[in-house]
């Protein structure tokens, strides 16, 4: 079964990959590793989600925002791999982002929005190494941002 | 002499890898790099250590808990490496993050903690390159969280 | 062009490498991948830029203190091969920490101060992967760090 396939059972679709905001590259490829830039979390109509968990929005809330930016994760593996998924050797680690107040503790929890994803979407090999850590403030509002390493067969 | 017995010398043993707090696995081994999760500090009783510098905790009791994280690695690169930690060829990367008042700057001093064990258990191959910052707050309330990069000898 | 000539029309030289500021090292050089530490933003005359985002120092301070931070990085790699700049095959990812109060939101402008040096001195190996996160406080009241991840061709 194909990702596209496995997310749809999900209810999602693949978004377009977002631009970045600035002066840097979605990914790039290296020595097996594709490292991918911090992704934010944004809907399917592409407006953005905004909040501070804690105090804007809600656990569930910001799952559901670290999933989208597990999604955008995946536009960009896609786009870096030309749509060929089937390169994926392994997720190889997650850094989570979450936009908190100093007494949100429950970062590890939004943090599976993402993780969750990965595996949903990828099985096994979606299994990743992972950071969650809380920030006062992400880019533009954020309540969510997750980078990513993966390995990639070198076919 | 054995990284359990130069531990033993520091008055430290070897703790249980901790399960991850949610959805993701400890370690990740491809290319030649494992990537280890962020680490929180748990005591020798099992209990997890909590505070902010700045304000709950001070300079020494973060620099503890750094340490706390460090064994943790440590515990966590052992299991992946079914204990041979002569596999161990060089700590490349540790990711510091210090739960931090917005007036506390002494993120090196604590992270410290953890960078002096490396090189106390392993010696020169524990010498790594590091970031050390400031957050708001951490998973579960923890002082410090630490995570890590490997690099592994394929025998 | 040398990356020295670049970085002068550019009216920059390259700093002498700081010095770690406590127990690690500035770049580890492993399986192609060079990790490089997180870098403060240095003056030329050596003395620390120091501020907070959205507080003590504005976005046009700001961009200047990541691009003095990506000077930084620059004489690390240097450092670490010897001067010999050919031998960066890309910049693969920077990870640049802001120091922000909860209400500044422009990270992505700020980090580009790091970024587009990269560019400017490397050309298109020097365009990278990035993430860019508000934190509350850094080392010694730095108002940006950024750490670097490089691929190096083993001649």
């Amino acid at each position: 079964m194909s990702i596209e396939d496995r997310l749809s059972e999900l209810g999602l679709i693949l978004p377009k990959p977002a631009a970045p905001v600035a002066a840097y590259v979605p990914t790039v490829l290296t020595n097996g590793l594709l490292h991918v830039s911090g992704q934010l979390p944004f809907r399917e109509d592409g407006s953005l989600i905004v909040g501070r968990l804690g105090e804007t929005i809600d656990v569930p809330a910001g799952i559901e925002a670290a999933k989208r930016c597990g999604l955008m994760l995946l536009a960009q593996i896609g786009a870096a791999l030309d749509g060929d998924f089937a390169r994926i050797e392994r997720i190889v680690k997650l850094g989570v982002f979450v936009c908190s107040t100093p007494q949100f503790t429950d970062q590890p929890k939004v943090a599976n929005g993402a993780s969750e994803l990965m595996v949903a979407a990828l099985g096994d090999i979606g299994r990743h190494a992972r950071s969650a850590v809380g920030v006062p403030v992400l880019p533009l509002g954020a309540p969510v941002e997750v980078d990513a390493i993966v390995a990639i067969r070198t076919s």
